[in-house]
């Protein structure tokens, strides 16, 4: 990892807010509450692909993938979690995780390009944003 | 894993072709000729998450999804792969994998939902079934 030339691109940092720096990824919380969406960015410069990721820098996402599921799981309880690593419109690598209900704006389907935003009002923001950092401490 | 009682959901079935056994999860080629687009699925029954699986089954399909990633790219020289666990539709756990070029039918968004599918024509089915089983082997 190389902490100087590292970057968060600058379209996911604008939408979304951090939540917390893990061994291997920064966590960020994008700014919709439609739904509990976080994005895992592995802090690694001009990564495009999971496997140009070296073994052990992937196995270390992929145990932070795992880990951001359990705490999603234990403060949303999701109907169904949706993880994807697509990178069609912002190519740093990035992972989503998103806790998906059957009541929620875009189910069944993906999330992504339905509907505006809903940005955060500033109270259930900092609520979301402690108890999350409280669930990865 | 239990052979016995694990069978593909019907859905998944009837809407992708059979391409190959590897150690924990069955490959297919979703019928769909619109993109390269590959399911895999755990062959353990009654999963839904990822999170789900014990941690060497889990390792065992992080490991297959890298090695799927990898023959997509070989063969198909994709512009991004797209990587998924959703399960909104078809709650058994299943991981779709898609080359993705600029030039494709939903490119820059997401593939599921758009249009409707065109399934594969014999030829290029099999051409295809072919040189993917060749890659796996």
């Amino acid at each position: 990892m190389d902490a100087v030339t590292f970057e968060i691109d600058a379209q996911l940092k604008q939408t979304s807010y951090p939540i917390i720096s893990l061994s291997v990824c920064d966590l960020r919380l994008v700014d919709d509450q439609r739904w509990p969406w976080l994005l895992i960015i592995p802090r690694v410069p001009h990564t495009v692909e999971l496997i140009d990721l070296s073994p052990e820098l992937r196995s270390g996402v992929w145990l932070e993938i795992d880990h951001v599921a359990r705490v999603m799981r234990d403060q949303f309880s999701p109907y169904k979690l949706n993880i994807a690593a697509l990178g069609n419109q912002v190519r740093q690598l990035h992972i989503h995780s998103i806790a998906r209900f059957p009541e929620d704006a875009a189910w069944p389907n993906p999330v992504w390009g339905v509907g505006d935003p809903e940005p955060y009002d500033a109270t259930l923001l900092n609520t979301r944003l402690g108890a999350l950092r409280d669930g990865f401490a």
